[in-house]
């Protein structure tokens, strides 16, 4: 009477980084004045306006079973969305309305991955990644993208690592790395795809957050809206991460079975909260880009802040809430740097390590503190990194 | 570039008696009053003051990720209740909160499945349980409850089928039978668990609708809490299926596990969906004790309204939203009988056939409608049913 094989491997092995998660938790119980850089989600609660929609749904009686793939309106704003970001044509057939972007995530592996298939996804990556394919019994594929190459995928690593496989998983704009894929990385993945069959999960959570070019989505490009599953949320666009809504948006057929998936995964996602998703795709337009334009002219701050400093750089921030900065010139690991950091500077950072081995010696800085907080953070970070820098140079 | 083999065959084969259900929608459209028994749901919304504490945690600021395992004080609500109506100890570290009672059976399922392992069910069943246990990669592994028996399962066939399989699934109070597992059966279905070293999974999300007996878990029989996963929701006790809000009670290894398996699912519920779980929890017994007043209430008006009919038998209402209606007298299957009486007597029911072969002959009736429409609807089916009795007497 053992619990299944799949479920124990989905933990796996591998860094966490957690570890100075929990320190700062504990530092800031303690009454320790902690400026916390770790966490992916806006300081902010969900705006007013959308609870009020929800709760206007909930009390005019939307609390019953809802349609299980998603209300016909929700499903025809967001294939509206996608249509109009990324120019691909797209219909309320080709969406599944999920309990968010990683149920979504879920949601499609579980579609396209059968046990011992392979997924690969490249380095670095979102944590939930390799256990939310290895939950559908599936085998994680991890190839690199190099910070030298600003964390965009080698595409020859790439091709390699895609013989045999049965799905590739891209993001961008990236979390942790900040990036954006490039025209020849997107025409790159595309030909990979369509050359070795591939299906594609394109994980676009951060799509409203592109700061100096127009986000692309290789579902667009010739022969991929065929076999391409994106993955879609209001979490980061609408500060909704709390509600949970989130979808796939894929061909009809795979949508049909997504949503048989669906049926048995959840029964559906409350009604009154897609009808709060509804509201805020219609009338949430200045919410959007009020949040999004905190994130860009945070970026900007950061930018700023770490120009002219020695012994830190910032790799390419394109888009996302995160910038990376590479401290490797201080000779310390990204987790011992952010121990360090955390401990005599009372600033929490995700070591680059945490989210796969090409981001170590790396930190993975969340812009969801106020500017002066990040400003002072940032500075205080090239501060200790120059520190760190000069007395490796003396002893060396 | 397949669908993946495991979700195909989510869907198996088998009828679905949705064809009455569609064609009451239809007629209703047309302008037909249908007396609608098919709907296992409260026919009132969600009672306002549980929106209301909703609301209220919604804009207090709980709309941020919330804890994947759910709220550690949910989590000690859910065990204390369960401890109350079981005798069994428990605690938060038993409790995993889900999307509702059918993400808690996937997750069990996922816990306790591998690919191609065998989970016995017993027939009649809840619609979902094969293409949940398909969905996982199991083999459902059907066997009967027979309607003479009251629909409790045979507890020789049921062993036999259990050999070689890794979980046993059972439902008291039982959709759609209505039964309620005798003490016999309880403890038969235990032995078998112990003596094959199966998991148990005990689907118990009617365990307030026990009418002529307390309700017992077969978790609290002896050697079970350590192999029994227990399936919990507040949808049917708290007329909240539009929350989606349920939870696994299970042991503490095996929790841990299919919290993991949550991260990776939906990251967690909403919080103020929690907190409005919470609140019914603490202070809505009042709530529940009104919604299983009812469902009493008209199982009393339900027996009355047959008492003394010929060529209809009520199987032993005992539990639970629903009665179940012999009408094998008539010589019609439960589809065809189901099928009349929308044309002739606008009554809409589902077929006994919709939940597997035991209730073939049955019409499963869910108390879901005023007790007037009720009465009327079920004089109408007696009337339906010794017409064709009388016919087929004459024919024969």
């Amino acid at each position: 009477m053992q619990p299944s094989s799949r479920i124990r491997a989905i933990l796996g092995g591998g860094a966490s980084g957690w570890e100075v998660v929990h320190r700062a938790r504990k530092m800031q119980r303690q009454g320790v004045r902690i400026i916390d850089l770790t966490v992916g989600q806006h300081e902010d609660p969900t705006p007013a306006p959308i609870l009020e929609a929800m709760h206007a749904s909930a009390m005019g009686g939307n609390t019953r079973y809802s349609d299980v793939a998603g209300s016909s309106e929700l499903r025809a704003a967001i294939a509206e969305r996608a249509a109009a970001r990324t120019g691909a044509p797209a219909g309320p057939e080709n969406v599944v309305v999920t309990a968010g972007g990683q149920a979504a995530l879920l949601h499609a592996f579980m579609a396209t991955l059968d046990a011992g298939d392979a997924a690969v996804m490249i380095d670095p990556y979102y944590v939930t990644y390799p256990g939310t394919i290895r939950a559908t019994g599936g085998v994680p594929r991890i190839t690199p993208a190099r910070a030298e190459a600003g964390f965009q995928p080698d595409l020859d690593a790439l091709e390699a690592a895609c013989a045999g496989a049965r799905v590739l998983l891209v993001n961008s704009p990236n979390n942790p790395a900040g990036a954006i894929y490039s025209d020849e990385t997107l025409d790159g993945v595309a030909e990979i795809c369509r050359r070795h069959d591939l299906w594609l999960i394109s994980d676009e959570v951060y799509d409203g957050m592109a700061w100096d070019q127009p986000h692309r989505s290789p579902r667009a490009l010739p022969g991929m809206a065929e076999r391409t599953v994106v993955i879609g949320s209001l979490s980061k666009s609408h500060g909704m991460t709390g509600s949970r809504i989130g979808w796939t948006l894929a061909p009809e057929e795979i949508s049909a079975l997504i949503a048989t998936y669906a049926l048995n995964a959840t029964y559906g996602i409350p009604g009154f909260i897609q009808d709060a998703g509804l509201w805020a795709l219609r009338e949430g337009e200045a919410i959007e880009a009020d949040l999004a334009g905190t994130f860009h002219r945070r970026r900007d701050i950061a930018m700023r802040a770490l120009a002219g400093r020695q012994a830190v750089r910032l790799s390419p921030p394109q888009g996302a809430m995160y910038v990376m900065v590479d401290v490797r010139a201080t000779g310390l690991s990204g987790r011992d740097f952010a121990e360090r950091l955390l401990e005599e500077a009372h600033i929490a950072v995700m070591p680059g390590e945490s989210f796969g081995a090409s981001a170590a010696g790396h930190l993975r800085i969340a812009l969801t503190v106020a500017d002066a907080d990040l400003a002072t953070a940032l500075t205080r970070i090239a501060d200790l990194a120059e520190t760190l820098a000069a007395e490796r140079a003396a002893a060396g």
